[in-house]
């Protein structure tokens, strides 16, 4: 199946809003197996918007539309679409029932203009809208579909997510599913090559790798008759991708490896506390951001100082002047010292230069303990850029991390 | 003028990568007056680039395209610009010229592959790529002008601003410049409310409002025959709004507040330290992404567990049992405390709930310390949303700041 995505909105033309709404139903409708031909975007001007879609299906039996399904005057998509298929609008008694209830959900009283919305192809399978008062719709005529969406995207992807892909998956007679796995430790370049086996051999299910910064990814996807046969056959074909690049695995369910570390020390109810210098509070910020966190974190020291250093952790300033800031025996001697401050069950430090001035820009050390157990890691930042560097760094802390629980695990 | 902007790039239509440079490009000509009318995208395949081209021209004095000038056998965008306007490629000995330069400073082996994107149409003007390989340029034939760029947003960016904006503003015989102003305490209807006086009375230059999380700006904008004409109208104009809003602005110069803050203590040497609960590390590690701050960071600490606001801290834990972890009270024994342990001239302290669960989602309260003078500021984050609270609390933690460095420069 051939498709076009057509964006109503002259805040897009304007450049006040990114056009994230074309990029997801993209990847979405080619893991459906759809093609995605091209996109356009035209601003709240009926005749445009005409043309536009008459042009949308020259080549292709699907135009998925967003945006325009507003309340406002200017808010044609669902008008012009039924022009050019040949339809009219009628109303849609439960969407009247839905905005009734929305109005008391949200104790918000709705205008005369937005029962507009409840108007509706006559000929329409109707999307009902989760997350605001816009109804979707696809309107089948003559071979020819049109799939009309509200264009905020939380309506939209709860919209898609929840009736658009089961209509979609119905008609083409198959259903899809799939799984993405996260890696760490190895390059996009060096997944592709090691999974290059299963690549190679594979017709369904297929196997594709991303890269994310600092990490990679891989997407295991499975197009059936039924879900049941699909999951099987992921579930299948991850134990052969565990067989080559289980060891750099930390998710099977698409989780960020943050949240994936904090996650299992909560469970194994193990504290934690750090000691930044490089990463000047960027570990401490992520850990925090996981809700119930609080549990398991005790406390983060930011040292920048050298009285900071010296005096809120404890070091002896000849390990620095024998070894330098950025050295093993450096963090070493932060983790100890937080260690013995805090007695957390695991602590961490990170010692390095970010940049972009000084000596050794890119180079750190990580020290992590549990109980009592040492081990560090250089890293050493390739692309000298603050942020990455840094990501970099509080990347492998987690991963030092998730390596020891592991470890502790077997 | 009317334009079209066609992004060529299978990438895109894979949903792999976002369109950013169509939000880029069409902020940047419509700041320049000059009307976008469509966006298109399209894959890397002759036959549908040259339909688009067509179509776009149909009725757009101007396309825009951007991808496709690549060193690969599918960039074709050159080409199927000069069928469609009807010039040929030519070679170009200043690309030649710079390829070279760009194959020795890179320590990069340029393949025979680079060399076809020294060829340009042979009656264009060329546009130098500072960072990368690939030329741009701007077409124009009988009243029509195609500008093609290229993909990577970092050279359409260099390359737009060097080059294609002055190109642009020399062809409409106008001088356009704008200053953005940023705003903190005060949210866009307010904001749009309080310039209204200027907003309507004014052609130009134009004053236009914008939301970013948690903040507001200004975009004052004038379109005259010269620069400095334009600069003038500008200047003048600031000189108003600062009559009407003036108090919340911090940043004339488009800059982002944390970064306003620390710059002013590193040029005053004033020195810094903090102590965080519900930011959890988001302020230090804020103020060590600027480069250059070790000059005045002394330390941060994030005390999570009870222990470690006893400990760390020394806070006497009655404070809490009397008052609540989420008390203007707490916010003062924990900056007193840092500014006890660090002497810095600035010390901060954040204590709250950013939720999702517990008492009091949302509320928290902020002290900061100068040299023995205590302020205290309650925040309420509206939107139930961890992130968005922490966000909030940590730009009203460099607002508080920059309101006492306003005060001692007065």
């Amino acid at each position: 199946m051939k498709a076009a995505l057509l964006t109503v909105g002259t805040e897009i033309l304007f450049g006040q809003v990114v056009n994230t709404n074309a990029a997801y139903l993209s990847e979405q409708l080619n893991r459906l197996g759809i093609d995605v031909m091209y996109h356009y975007t035209v601003g709240d001007n009926p005749a445009r918007m005409k043309d536009m879609i008459v042009l949308a299906f020259n080549d292709c039996d699907l135009v998925l539309t967003t945006g325009g399904l507003g309340p406002t005057e200017d808010d044609l998509t669902k008008e012009m679409v039924c022009e050019v298929l040949g339809d009219e609008l009628v109303l849609h008694e439960p969407t009247i029932a839905h905005l009734k209830e929305y109005e008391k959900n949200n104790a918000k009283k709705l205008t005369k203009n937005n029962y507009k919305q409840a108007y509706v192809p006559s000929k329409a399978v109707i999307f009902k809208n989760t997350a605001g008062t816009a109804p979707g719709f696809a309107l089948e005529m003559d071979g020819k579909t049109a799939i009309c969406l509200p264009g905020p995207p939380r309506e939209l992807k709860n919209m898609f997510e929840g009736e658009v892909k089961p209509y979609l998956e119905e008609k083409s007679g198959a259903s899809i599913f799939y799984k993405q796995i996260r890696c760490f430790g190895l390059g996009e370049s060096d997944l592709e090559t090691k999974l290059l086996p299963l690549i190679d051999t594979q017709t369904d299910p297929t196997l594709a790798t991303y890269a994310k910064e600092g990490e990679c990814a891989v997407r295991i996807a499975s197009k059936r008759k039924t879900r049941r046969e699909a999951e099987e056959a992921v579930s299948e074909m991850i134990k052969e991708v565990d067989k080559l690049v289980g060891e750099y695995i930390y998710s099977y369910d698409d989780e960020e490896l943050p949240v994936v570390v904090c996650k299992k020390l909560m469970d194994m109810d193990l504290s934690i506390s750090c000691a930044e210098t490089v990463t000047g509070g960027l570990f401490a910020k992520t850990v925090t951001g996981v809700p119930g966190i609080s549990k398991v974190f005790d406390r983060g020291i930011v040292a920048y100082s050298d009285s900071a250093i010296e005096n809120e952790l404890g070091i002896n300033p000849d390990v620095e002047k024998k070894y330098g800031r950025i050295s093993e025996e450096m963090a070493l001697e932060l983790v100890k010292s937080i260690e013995r401050i805090t007695g957390s069950d695991f602590c961490i430090a990170s010692t390095g230069n970010a940049g972009p001035n000084g000596e050794n820009v890119g180079l750190s050390y990580i020290a992590v303990s549990f109980r009592g157990e040492y081990e560090t890691r250089r890293v050493f930042g390739k692309h000298k850029n603050r942020d990455f560097i840094r990501n970099t760094i509080m990347l492998n802390m987690f991963d030092m991390i998730n390596k020891k629980l592991q470890d502790i695990h077997e």
